[in-house]
């Protein structure tokens, strides 16, 4: 537990977002897989802050630095430790956060949890930052089960109340999956990403925050992986998911709507199709059991909007013990929905190649 | 993985619904603890099938037989077997699920995961009945918690579009999560239980099923329990959550509606009451950073329609790997959900212990 | 940790000696794996009291009740449970090792460990007895590493100064271990059994008891199997074998031995054999850098002598807080070393499939 | 597995021997622990190479760079990442170390388990090198440890057939555990050292190398730390100890010595002295049952001998599948038995930490 995951592949997260560096170990890969770092750094990129409507990839400073566990740019076997520098980390009065905590985030219960001596610069190892280590195991887990046919994608599925189209439940193109994992904003329909766009820009003048939900698709998923009870894909896949900062809820298939229905509307009913076993809906999200039926897993992560928001709110003096204004400063993302699409992705392929046999 | 779950307090379930016994080790228990075994039973008994509006619980045959670990009543602290016998068990002609997998069930991806090895009879380790033991195991960690000044409920939230009144944000008393907690079908308002029953007893008039949501709290839990990223409040719960069968979506505080607020709506404002720190609203659900604020832990559960409907559905054989239409025979729950509310607050008992300090 | 062990293939062992029942649950199995059921007795009967010079296998009370995960006499990939009845438990006054605890046994600190709620009737849950589930469990691994080529046989090394012949380190043939690995008292040198039994016949006479050492031998194992740090061989195995009451060493190859060597004696020469890579010695057991290289793996456990001894001991009394004397009563086995064989070999079975990739 | 160990505080060690670093992740440390950064450079420099009679400890390459986890001097609570860079790594034509294999080396096997990607310069992770990382870990632990009493440390107790004095059964004082873990070449009885001292002389001399055993004590340790079966302190210590490399043999207490003894001179007997509980002897190494008595935790762990010697040796030729000679260059030390002893020492601390809670 804690900032450690995983059984097969175990990846260990560090860091602090003001300290030296993040980073991440991963135990367990198997030797001999080429990496290639182009594909990392575009994930990288993907999640970075201060991108937008480009897709290029830029050299930044969260470009992970290889510490051990690759040899001529494959995998040696050995745990593959990376680190990430952290730069231009201005560390202002933060001991005021211990004083009067931020409604929304950690500081409060870390402060309790830690008994005050835990790194609150800049969210310390609470920081959304630490998704970067997520986002570079990920790429390298991707990259393993993409060379198996595995593909990964995801796009946003709404901010606030401005939603996007859905994936098909009969058929997710490997190119769309593609197309949608290498831009920084990925949508389906090009029309909901400027109402987004719109929303969030408002947001953004009202010195406050919105929220959304990443879809996420996997193809390619063999039948017949994962287990009953605890060994499901989905208590696997949400106990890495919900360990993504600011996700408060997960979904799989029809999720929360498929206590809304019918038995009869929402079991998928099996066809053949050139030999092949498919369901003609997939409100199952591909697992049945916990257990892969080779349709595309879906799911859906929800995310809170970001709490760190300028406009004045109602806090706490922990020091006067007495109620407090609080005026957070700094520039604030008005919405982390989009750069949290290839950590979810990333969270994916880490989960799915830990339920496989390699 | 698969059927065994925790780390400080590890279960292990074990069974098929068919077989000899189902049943569960629980290990790493405090020595010492007093079990009180009428309230045992009483979660046994809202669990176990054919119970209706009657809250008396009633001795059945799926009492635990404790094995282990109990001495004088109190746990002595070694591994605490218990085993629920198999009775009334009618094996039929099973081995046509194997040729015809039903919609919905896990029938065709465990045919593959287990090469067709798997005991298929009453759904065999995959049937709901193996939320039994997991409601003995929660049975006993709630107790434990309980004498910590921790108390667990919960309602149906919703059946089809049927919904109870939610809990309330800013205050859930105690003896409401204690009646809710020994009733079998826990509702806050008893109109929307009428409304939930009509719409049940339609769906069984249709030869069919209706899913729902269960929402359950956690009053009395200390602030600084959890930790960041995967060792949180939410991915803890979630994966032991997810293991219980039908369940599709897990949510925490606000959960998906969340993901529509701004951050000014979501943001819980803190403020002293008598000298504690309290939050006006709970859309944290009583979690910032994986961490408990000391507000209610509060989640909701989607449970989708049982699959098992007696109307004719597509499906295909497996053998003559051809289309074919399924008729499955037998007496099935039109609704599970009511039943699933003692398995959500045992999941969430075992989920809480396992992350604290006794 | 406690009383659950292993990864891929999970155990837990519950139950107290004068409890109900003792057993285990296996978890991870692989499915459809045919179980030799009289292949287990005979495990079973090797390690149960009672019995001496006969290689024939009786049914008795420990015979294994399964109550899950097998179907048809094959594996069904569900977790596999089986019981084992306590009968004959005739507890005494066993209230009084709380206050005078026995020397040498786990009296005393339990006692602490478990604020005094833990079960002293006949040692609880800390009694030789419940390594009769870990021969099930290992019965069963056993049987699915035979079918890949895997051999596992031990001998009665030495008892007190009485040694055996040593397994030859070029050749450990295969119907030597299957001979060893099917009688009650496994050696190599009769005469040497012949010098133990009579050195155990002169400890029971005295009223005292007698420890030894088990050498255990594993054949057919691939090489490349383990890993480097706490992934390898040693720890894996050491970690099973350790769990095993009155085990205090732990050694492969040389072990012990190897420290008074020099490299130039202690490194094992390779040479090719009809294309087969092999060393000439096997001081390193069978493993280098934690992997396995192909040779037999081998390892001795050494067994402290029962502490149940009829004569007299100082001890304490817990209450009086004062020395006193203990005098022990009943029939208890002037040595355990012969019984402990099968429990080595089964220890060494679970240690290995949990390397392996079935 | 692999590389990484601990369920509290998990430990997670990366890195090869001529990459760019080495380092660890330490997950689960309590907040608020104050670090003494010379006490982690003594223990450091104890194991570092190069180092001869004198206790000073220098500033070397493998000081440790902090990267998380750590501010302010203490402990944040989030992971704690530490690397130790690798410098002075001339990489020579290790390409021949996959041709022609080093006896007693993880070379062939490693090429097999890994399908030759591993890293073979100098060892790669296999290195003895990943035992800095280990030394850094336990040198953390430690001060945790002893900030709450218990006293680690060991001493040479045999190099080839020169043996030290062992630890007193009776009595360890804390200020001769205090030297001993303070120094590069401990000893009880200097007598020893120096024949220590001329018997790796005389190996070196021969182009050869020894092995040898270390002694461990650890004092202070409460009564009623640990568990029954794998969750004792010998399975748990074992696990991390057999994870040394080079280690072949681990005992506590009399050990393979008490294999040897009746049940009435192996039996501790307790008494009371000041009103505290001890035992007269302390041939259970202070642990019955698997849990701590109160008395030093004492255990041995025997090294082989280093493998890399100067002479030549028998090995084969994988590419050719010929048997071939190996000469292998470079200075090596001809007996890490020394060096060994702050390891060691780290190994304790990292698994009695585990099984406390702090």
């Amino acid at each position: 537990m804690s900032s450690t995951w995983g059984e097969k592949i175990k990846i260990s997260i560090f860091g602090e977002s003001h300290g030296a560096a993040i980073g991440v170990v991963l135990d367990g890969l198997p030797a001999g897989e080429e990496l290639d770092f182009d594909a990392i750094a575009l994930q990288m990129s993907r999640r970075a802050p201060g991108k937008d409507a480009t897709a290029t990839p830029r050299k930044e400073s969260d470009l992970p630095n290889i510490v051990s566990g690759v040899l001529n740019g494959r995998t040696t076997g050995a745990p593959l430790c990376a680190l990430m520098e952290n730069t231009n980390t201005k560390s202002g009065d933060y001991e005021n956060l211990k004083r009067i905590p931020r409604p929304g985030h950690a500081d409060y219960p870390a402060y309790l949890r830690y008994g005050g001596f835990n790194d609150v610069r800049g969210g310390g190892h609470f920081s959304g930052r630490l998704t970067a280590p997520l986002v570079f195991a990920g790429a390298v887990c991707r990259q393993i089960l993409q060379r198996r046919g595995i593909r990964i994608g995801s796009h946003v599925y709404s901010v606030s109340d401005c939603k996007d189209t859905p994936f098909s439940p009969s058929d997710i193109p490997e190119d769309l999956l593609q197309k949608l994992s290498s831009v920084p904003f990925p949508v389906i329909n090009r029309d909901a990403e400027q109402a987004m766009r719109d929303t969030i820009e408002k947001a953004r003048m009202a010195q406050d925050s919105v929220g959304g939900v990443i879809e996420c698709a996997l193809t390619g998923v063999p039948a017949g992986i994962g287990g009953p009870l605890f060994g499901g894909i989905e208590p696997v896949f949400s106990s890495i998911l919900f360990g993504i900062p600011a996700v408060k809820g997960v979904e799989f298939g029809a999720g929360f709507g498929a206590a809304e229905l019918y038995g009869s509307e929402n079991n998928d009913a099996y066809y053949y199709e050139d030999g092949t076993v498919k369901t003609r809906t997939n409100n199952a999200g591909g697992i049945l059991g916990g257990i892969t039926t080779g349709m595309p897993i879906v799911f859906r992560a929800a995310f809170k909007p970001t709490p760190s928001i300028a406009r004045e709110q109602d806090s706490i003096d922990l020091t006067a013990k007495t109620d407090a204004k609080l005026h957070v400063h700094g520039r604030h993302d008005p919405c982390i929905v989009s750069r949290a699409a290839p950590v979810v992705e990333a969270a994916a392929a880490i989960a799915l190649i830990n339920l496989m046999n390699l």
